[in-house]
């Protein structure tokens, strides 16, 4: 199914798993029900004979299953072809890495656009609240159907680290390690304050209609503007005064109030793509599930912590204002406190939040060492003994 | 006419300045010629006979005339009461103090919401594009019109700083000293994109209608999501933890989406708040001026700024990250590199960019021994011979 070439998964196609139809449903963090729930998926390099050689990799607010190879007639790579492949940070030679778009997400997964199985119609605000352990729940119904006990690790960033975080606490059995990077402990004040403006902004467009915006015009302005804060937060002050200065483009200002500057037009642009790929109640709910998303709910964290053999390796980048990686070193000092095996490395960079997805080498050189140790400790230095077409190739 | 109490200027009222009638015209850094042009401003203390006490007090994005004192009737005293009063950082026993709306705004100063003379309605987007410059040309018009040929300082904090700067370059024999807090020698794509965002957030509200709203229903929603992305950029994420944490506040949810988190609450009341006392073109205007501001444009900056003997003081807060320290020392570096006294001095604060508004015990005595200095300088340590009422009291 794949043709390789040195570096690349090649060509990849995504995956559906269906779980929870009536009359059975799964049930939620808030205690609702909802099925049957599905989950697009893609998996990258092969699983063993013994299902022990799976990485789980989690994807953050706006990411998707696609994280490596082509899609037919695409152009452009998954979100991390740069990290995983052979040869790469996760080689795809040793591992079988596993990526799922999350519960609430509008790119295979059952969320807001799906269509509610009571109306037959999408079910917009009527879709429940879904939480970071929500998503995390429903990872765990897609590795129980494709065979797997325990991964060798859950790696995210962002929102993803968060999923891995929850992973750690409440399946530390079925996680041999965890890669955390540029995440938090919990959700800020200032992160969700972000957040906020870009949901306020969205739900400001009169073509958001309180959701039912289905088979109608879309709310593009709003999503736009709420994307526009999203890529400033992404950024840093230096990566942006390099990448566009105070440079101008006369020819692109339509009106008096137009985007003149190049970093306006760069922000216009990335608003404007999103629209194209991003279900606005989507962006709610997901923004809200990180929101809500807080490890000191698992209080006092020494008990809930208490002994937790999954090993973590913690990663926050210098220039990272948004998660800025004192958040990443409380992770390790309250995980350590409680007995957990961590150890947190913060690069330098000036990429800001994005570095996680810009700044390979380094990335590269940790995680592929970690994950060597972790496989070694697991399977012993030789792997296992035989390497078996994917099952679910 | 003004009620003074220990530290505090009592009640005050607003005072207006009209210039450049037909046929004059008042004539903008892009060539247009406005007129008449009015400036609201107000004074504190009183002008010794020599016209020689004066302080310029310059106002950020949002702020206006009423920097200190009561308005007949209101509660709230002006934005900076803290700063300036009888022995306070600006003493009214010693200096007259006086601050006027900027061109292009919306407290009485000419501005979009103004009746445009040739259709007798407000201007709106007819208005012109206005400068920093253009509000410091203004501002001279005033000082004209006060018989006053040289301050002892101009003074201001972020865009309040940038005028100052154009005062210096501009008009150096006007300013025996500037205080520039909280600015910066340029303003940066950072600070363009965060603008960018909320002038796009309100021009998406159709009740902007192109700037046509006057008489009509105000495009309330966009303003709002404008000021809530100011609000988060002059705070920090040290502040908002302490002042807000993860509290949520559960009786004020309306629905699903609605704010739950008091850092939520506040900057929606932030938002509405504002509504009530900003024009939204204004909002436009202004945020644009500050956008094209450069000093760069005075190239080279060593022969610009070559013999100017106005002093400078350059204050930063540790914790400001939309106007870093770093920006504060540049200007600095430029301003020494050119043969001007200037000094840089970083306060340590972990209120963000609001510390200019709320950090008074270490600017007051900053501000304070720098202002006797130049006073003793200019005036002698005796200061003039005699008091007199304020020519315009």
């Amino acid at each position: 199914m794949q043709k390789k070439k040195h570096g690349s998964i090649g060509l990849v196609e995504p995956r559906y798993f269906t779980f929870a139809g009536p009359p059975d449903g799964f049930t939620l963090d808030g205690g609702e029900s909802l099925g049957p729930v599905t989950l697009a998926y893609e998996m990258y390099g092969e699983l063993n004979e013994d299902r022990t050689n799976a990485v789980l990799v989690l994807h953050a607010l706006t990411g998707d299953a696609h994280a490596a190879g082509f899609h037919k007639g695409q152009k452009a790579p998954g979100w991390w072809h740069n990290m995983i492949g052979p040869g790469l940070a996760f080689d795809t030679e040793k591992y079988c890495v596993i990526c799922s778009n999350v519960l609430g997400g509008c790119a295979g997964s059952t969320g807001p656009s799906s269509i509610n199985p009571g109306t037959h119609r999408p079910w917009g605000l009527d879709f429940p609240i879904v939480t970071i352990r929500d998503m995390v729940n429903a990872q765990k119904r897609l590795l129980g159907h494709l065979g797997i006990d325990r991964v060798l690790a859950v790696v995210g960033g962002s929102m993803g680290g968060m999923q891995a975080l929850e992973w750690v606490v409440l399946y530390p059995d079925m996680v041999a390690s965890a890669i955390l990077i540029a995440t938090t402990w919990e959700h800020t004040p200032q992160q969700i304050a972000f957040n906020e403006a870009g949901r306020q902004a969205l739900m400001a467009d009169p073509n958001w209609n309180d959701g039912d915006y289905y088979g109608k015009r879309l709310p593009e302005k709003g999503l736009s503007v709420a994307r526009m804060i999203g890529h400033i937060t992404y950024m840093s002050d230096t990566s942006m005064s390099e990448k566009f200065g105070r440079r101008t483009k006369d020819g692109a200002k339509r009106f008096k109030f137009g985007p003149e500057f190049e970093v306006e037009n760069y922000l216009h642009y990335r608003g404007h793509d999103f629209v194209n790929r991003f279900d606005p109640n989507s962006y709610l709910y997901i923004t809200r599930a990180a929101d809500y998303f807080s490890m000191a709910n698992y209080s006092p964290a020494v008990k809930f912590l208490a002994g937790i053999k999954t090993k973590l390796l913690v990663i926050a980048f210098s220039g990272d204002w948004l998660y800025p990686p004192y958040q990443s070193q409380n992770i390790v000092k309250i995980c350590r406190a409680a007995g957990i095996e961590a150890r947190c490395h913060i690069l330098r960079s000036h990429y800001g939040h994005d570095a996680f997805l810009v700044e390979f080498e380094e990335q590269t050189r940790l995680y592929r060492r970690f994950l060597k140790k972790v496989h070694d400790e697991a399977l012993g230095p030789q792997g296992p003994p035989t390497l078996i077409k994917s099952f679910y190739g």
